[in-house]
């Protein structure tokens, strides 16, 4: 065993729980206990970009760039698939049902009249169908969130710990745009850096690799797909193959920040070329969202991982 | 002179500027013009927090704590007082009136019937005093909006010096939260920076101090008030002291990050001690908000500042 092994539980030992935390835990455990019961599948999709605070009465602070798009619209997707799902996603990035309104103007979708408030007529038919879905699945639906990289990771363990007692009928779809370095809760400053100080120089340790004891230890048997995000179209596909043989799991799908909406790469232990999923010119313009196909993807290959389970 | 006199102008030699900056500046013109020829008083409001991108292919970057709520919150207080608004403004932070509805589900606020959507009773109220003060003060708020520091700093030069026209009926009201450290765009990489190289390092330079030329050079004639934002309470009057002193602006407000909605000091360059500005529990009880106090206590000096530059 390397030092690397055991990097994970300092991380846990050093930097404190979240607000909330058992509060959350008790919600989670109850959901997972109660789809466990009902034989029903579980799906974590992770969301949003996590914050690195720089100081302990935070004002600066790191994030990564991620309005929770891919994640949102992928959990409307995994509901309508039949599955429950755990949201875990940042604070205020876009929500399922939500985002379809995320940016547009109330005002300019209500009429005032002397003695009534209405939706106008154009709006109607959108905020019908939305509410109905949302009537539909919301309680096949727990929103759980978190703003820092530190409160991510301590409710990403709780809830693949949560998840064990699916078993293959939980996945795991980590969408989340996690920081890769981050400044140790002991090596803050209390205060706000003065820039009287002069230039600001900051070292930011790397993350332990959640993704081995998510693998190894919290969540051995459920169907875990993973993200690889690049700028570099020649670095994708090595680096989407590398991190599946570093860690195990089952599917990387490799994205590019500029083409995501588009174009993703699924790579996983067995196909010796990874599968493209592209959207065509056409189904763009339709509104057909790439995590469409993605979800339905993913889902086959959840049952045939099921199927083996069971089987095997 | 010395080499911190230039730093101002290298900064803007070596940044390149925003995307649709002269259609923004064209708008901002011709705002400027048409309240000069009708001496109008006109609001320069700053609000929300700069970004400092570490690739050029942004996927990292330093934000700085700021929903906006000071911003978007005194903008309504200068508009209802009288001045035209300019919201210079962080993309998705608060604005001035929707502020009022932002965290608040809409499908909380209608109601679905078999033949129509309407907005139930209770949010009728509340939507139609907002709708009625938006359409009342909407032609006096030009709103513009960036995301980066970088961004930030050729939006605030362009204003400043397109307000000059206004002379002594322009106020600056310095209220985002903007970054004292920046990485130079030479300096920055293309690409996702990779975490396989090991921990971060990062050296990120001082920003030039733009108040300095803004109160010298752009807007010579211009009312303008600064923000101190600290989270340590003995550094307060003291930091706000030191900033007037070596800029010779007008007034500075100080506020600490756990006490910004109830508490602020203002320091100007005539008065020994400090003016106070506090909320009582009551009148926070009662919706009271301090932005309210803060613009009263400002336009009064703003009057007797005007009324000494016709007099002097």
């Amino acid at each position: 065993m390397s030092e690397d092994d055991f990097a994970w539980e300092i991380f846990f030992k050093e930097n404190p729980k979240p607000v909330h935390f058992e509060e959350n835990v008790a919600l989670i455990h109850e959901f997972c206990q109660h789809s466990a019961i009902k034989k029903q599948r579980v799906a974590l999709i992770t969301s949003g970009g996590t914050t690195v605070p720089l100081e302990q009465n935070t004002v600066r602070f790191i994030d990564n760039f991620s309005a929770g798009t891919r994640g949102s619209a992928s959990a409307e997707y995994f509901l309508e698939a039949g599955y429950q799902v755990i949201f875990l996603h940042r604070s205020k990035s876009l929500e399922p049902y939500f985002r379809h309104l995320s940016g547009k103007n109330i005002f300019d979708m209500i009429e005032i009249q002397p003695s009534s408030v209405t939706v106008d007529q154009q709006h109607q038919v959108e905020l019908r169908k939305l509410a109905e879905k949302y009537q539909l699945y919301k309680c096949n639906l727990l929103m759980v969130s978190f703003n820092s990289l530190s409160d991510y990771l301590w409710l990403l363990q709780a809830t693949a710990q949560e998840m064990h007692i699916l078993g293959p009928l939980a996945l795991l779809y980590l969408a989340a745009a996690v920081s890769d370095f981050y400044i140790p809760a002991s090596q803050m400053p209390c205060h706000k850096i003065q820039s009287s100080s002069g230039p600001l120089s900051l070292s930011l340790p790397l993350v332990p690799k959640m993704l081995a004891p998510l693998v190894k230890i919290w969540a051995p048997n459920a169907f875990i797909v993973s993200f690889k995000l690049e700028t570099n179209e020649k670095l994708l596909e090595t680096k989407s193959k590398e991190s599946l043989q570093k860690y195990h799991h089952h599917v990387v799908i490799g994205n590019l920040l500029h083409s995501r909406k588009v174009y993703v790469l699924l790579v996983d232990r067995i196909s010796i070329h990874p599968e493209e999923i592209r959207l065509s010119a056409c189904e763009l313009e339709e509104g057909i969202e790439i995590e469409s196909k993605i979800v339905e993807n993913l889902k086959a290959r959840h049952d045939q991982y099921y199927a083996n389970h069971k089987t095997g």
